[in-house]
């Protein structure tokens, strides 16, 4: 933390700044100007700095260290490989996770997984705990719903991410999913987040709504302070004025990312986008863009899905956007995870 | 719901439009112009407009019925009060919660309860279980913190406000808080929601930081879907571009909300601005434009406040504070309860 | 401006970026810590601190200038007042200038300036040249309408506010407007606020839809920079995710400019809402938040407007919500000018 | 226009509407229901559709047109290209355009020009009048400027694009510049869009910062109004919450514009991001998601450009970056114009 005095701050109160620094555990170098004097501050980590803003003769307080920790690059300067089964999140390969929005019934998820199988799909994704925005939406078939999903899929040796909405249901997940995967919504649930930090299986972490990069970098914190640091970070759309897209999908978050942090970052452009025909552009951008994979709404009969119907591939239209992945991989020296 | 055609759909695509609206259990209302054709659709609930757009000959789809129906103004025009204890929010009286931002200890939230009470408040706030960004900021006291709060106020004859994190601390609650507060993060936790619907107290639903004002009034209906019609809304900044405050508070949320809902709504310039000097113009300003109610975060000593201390009011901050929320009141013709 | 190293930055990374801050002219104050270094930096206004970012071992670069310095609170702590004839802006009284939106015709102007007049306005707004955001509206009756406006106000003895959008007009503007409003849009074109900048006559400066504080503080001070002081900064909304009003009303800018300039702050609630029910509360609430005047948008048949009819109160409106402003005016120790 | 009445509108107050519809020119299509009735408006191109949400019975107004009409795709299905010299832009072939920032001085501007001809370069960029946020900053050599910038691309045949920032200066850049690029800031410049119309010379529209896409295709319209059709959009970013990145590239508006509008859309990451190591990445997803071309800032040595630099590639960091394009553009089907 920096703290800049005011041109006429007076010696007194330099001093109670200083005195208050020292009250809170910091170590403070000064530094005196023709101009200014300016505080450098050591160990500020538990300070607000909105606190020094308000005392008498404090110009500005400046963060220097991020808040974020155990996400950050300097803590795996390497990088984190990710490893559900014999899939790596992380490396080279790219890994696309495809499946409906909803586990629906026997027969849906079925030829969904069929489907996805015969593509090459080897990470299927099913929603059976569905956070929606109106109390009057098709709310998932529950834990009947993951059951048939992990089902589908193991038959066909696929593994299975799906959406836990509720730290209670950990077990439950544990049991039927090899990814958690973390909504929007709950980016901030820091109850459900603690609980994923003691379990040791990975965590798919979606980027909120409206979270800043740090903000999402923090909640990874939170899981990983329990021990747990198999995370999958992933953007899906921030909120902006923009109406046309259901959201704005921020791909320069990647690169971005990828400085800040070790954790591998994949992108979901069916929900930022909306719509069908929009997810295949993003899709191929974000892996232009360096992503380490994509995860995508793909449904055998879109037109009856109960749920995002809309923003969902048909399989053969993600037969085909997985053909285009392949030379957009190539182009940037890596392969699709097939 | 309307469904406006493009000029050139074929009679073909017209009709397969509307044998899906029929399927989906819709009543369709064809009207050709010389233009172009436009459906308009009754029983569209459970319909995603997304699906239509996306139809062979289809311009575009228009909802005409907003998705919030127990807190939309037309299922009580006259107006909700909610009732705690002898206070009534949403009356002609303007309600001041107030409170530190966290209970640390005793002797804390003792000295904060004897000034509340001294200037009048009737409910008094303050936080047990605090969700912080970062997993190394201060996490709260927990069920004793809640008790701590619950006797120094009510031996004062004060109610309790405090915020509920997770659906599993209802029971508590409803033994130790007259008010159970949402926060911004948690409003679309739809399991909480669920479940605070199923009692009889009244929550206090905070607007997420980045919510629209409809999803805010989503939100109440999920509680109110299951029985709980005690609820009052809170504005409490929104995200925008601009850094210089923490949030935006958007007061022109308060004469919306009156007109779309029948919910008493009030406000936070506290967490809205992040900073004690711009609580006071913000709760001027909310009052003036129409609030039911402030929440303020007053502490007695903010500058050994464990947590948001910049924001928080000084005693007679606030004292001086209700004296000019007086004379504010009473320009609106209201006045503040005391 | 503060450059903070990496903690494994090496002495020769340190003197690189030492040198070239020498060779940009700038002093350099270094000070050496267990964990990293940090570098002062004295007299970077010409700098642009991202290159400094990108080099080797360079971890952040911390601004802790502010960039505008004319319209900066220190360059004049005692605040500025505006002087329009005898009305003056940034003074105790607040100031509510009222009008159309677009000056249509003789009759329409003259009944409006008798009636806004009859109700003690005493700075009247009209605008001639309306930049409208499709070219099919109506643009405005040009140089006749300033004209007319001039005419009818100036008849009663009321001063005249009308939008200028192009440099080549100010001397139209010179004879025929006692302010030149800068309109939203127009808040960053360079080449108006350079001319304006040699005039003498007030500018009334308009936030950009999307400007920050910040930027709207810079382009005070481009007109500043040629020699005109007299500026009125105006609050009229701004862009976010939310869809229920124009433009969500940034309110917190009153007490944050004024803290941050000496410049006069007034808002304009009818851009900002769009609505005609919603000018009111918002009125108030800028007066009770510390604005320093208003600009209302006041049409004598808003049902027939060429332009903004929604957003015009009648005069009838405008009267009742002069009696309410001079009631929250007092509330705030202040009174309405007229 | 479609008029949705309230379930409790009287006969006289639909009445009321209609009437004021068929005197403001519209013709009107009655639809009534069990629940409500819904009136189909035609002919509503200049009638703002909020004077109908205030009268009194109606519950909601729905626009079923777009304001745009010149730049929708209806006006042209088969798309636009626009021609300058031989190269064409909206084709098969994606273009680079690419230079410094500014152009400074004699030395920096040959130099640069000679390394982006041996690139492959055919369209060479760089500012001669710069629009800047602080009137202290460098701000552009003008017409000598551009003098320069247009005799070094010249003499290597390569063709010329440059800002331009008022209307005054159309003559001189009709004489020097082979495309008139508008910058973000000046896309709601009407004044300049209108004369701008009158031309016959390419025009590059940059998305204002905080401009939806259906006011990047008016601004379009404005200058298409008056004859000119060769326009090349561009989108640069929009301002969000999120500050890692000056601004938030929006990628997904190339297949949004794209399916709206025949115009061709082309990409600017080094505005966008900021940042010269966010650049490549932004540039390869840009032509992932379809992009007709690209416009790059490239400087023979950033760390001495007057402004900008450190967004600006150096020549041999753009000569790999073309490369990987090609790579990209062959996986999309597309070429590198060079």
């Amino acid at each position: 933390m920096v703290i800049v005095m005011e041109r006429k701050a007076t010696e007194e109160q330099i001093e109670r700044v200083t005195e208050r620094l020292v009250a809170d555990g910091c170590a403070v170098h000064r530094s005196t100007g023709v101009e200014r004097t300016v505080l450098g501050v050591i160990g500020e980590n538990v300070v607000d700095e909105r606190d020094y803003e308000l005392l008498d003769g404090v110009k500005e307080v400046l963060r220097i260290t991020h808040p974020y920790k155990l996400s950050a690059r300097a803590f795996k300067p390497e990088g984190t490989q990710v490893r559900v089964g014999e899939v790596e999140i992380g490396s080279n390969a790219v890994v696309v996770i495809a499946g409906p929005c909803s586990v629906e019934n026997e027969n849906q998820i079925n030829a969904a997984a069929e489907g996805l199988h015969r593509i090459g799909t080897r990470i299927m994704r099913g929603g059976a705990f569905k956070p929606r925005s109106s109390p009057h939406s098709f709310q998932g078939l529950g834990e009947e719903g993951l059951r048939m999903l992990h089902e589908c899929a193991r038959r066909r040796g696929m593994y299975v991410a799906s959406e836990i909405t509720d730290h209670t249901l950990i077990p439950l997940f544990l049991e039927y999913s090899d990814i958690l995967q973390v909504g929007a919504r709950n980016m901030q649930n820091f109850n459900l987040l603690r609980e994923l930090g003691k379990i040791r299986k990975p965590v798919l972490l979606k980027r909120g709504m409206s979270a800043t990069i740090e903000e999402l970098l923090l909640a990874a914190d939170y899981i990983m302070t329990g021990g747990n640091h198999q995370i999958i970070l992933c953007e899906r759309g921030i909120r902006t004025f923009e109406t046309y897209t259901r959201n704005t999908l921020d791909l320069s978050a990647i690169p971005v990312v990828k400085k800040l942090s070790h954790l591998p970052i994949i992108v979901d452009p069916s929900h930022a986008t909306g719509r069908r025909d929009k997810v295949a552009p993003m899709a191929r951008a974000a892996v232009a863009a360096g992503a380490d994979g994509l995860i995508i709404e793909v449904h055998p009969d879109p037109d009856h899905a109960l749920s995002d119907g809309a923003q969902s591939l048909r399989l053969e239209q993600f037969e085909q956007l997985m053909k285009e992945l392949e030379l957009i991989s190539a182009a940037v020296g890596r392969r699709i995870d097939r």
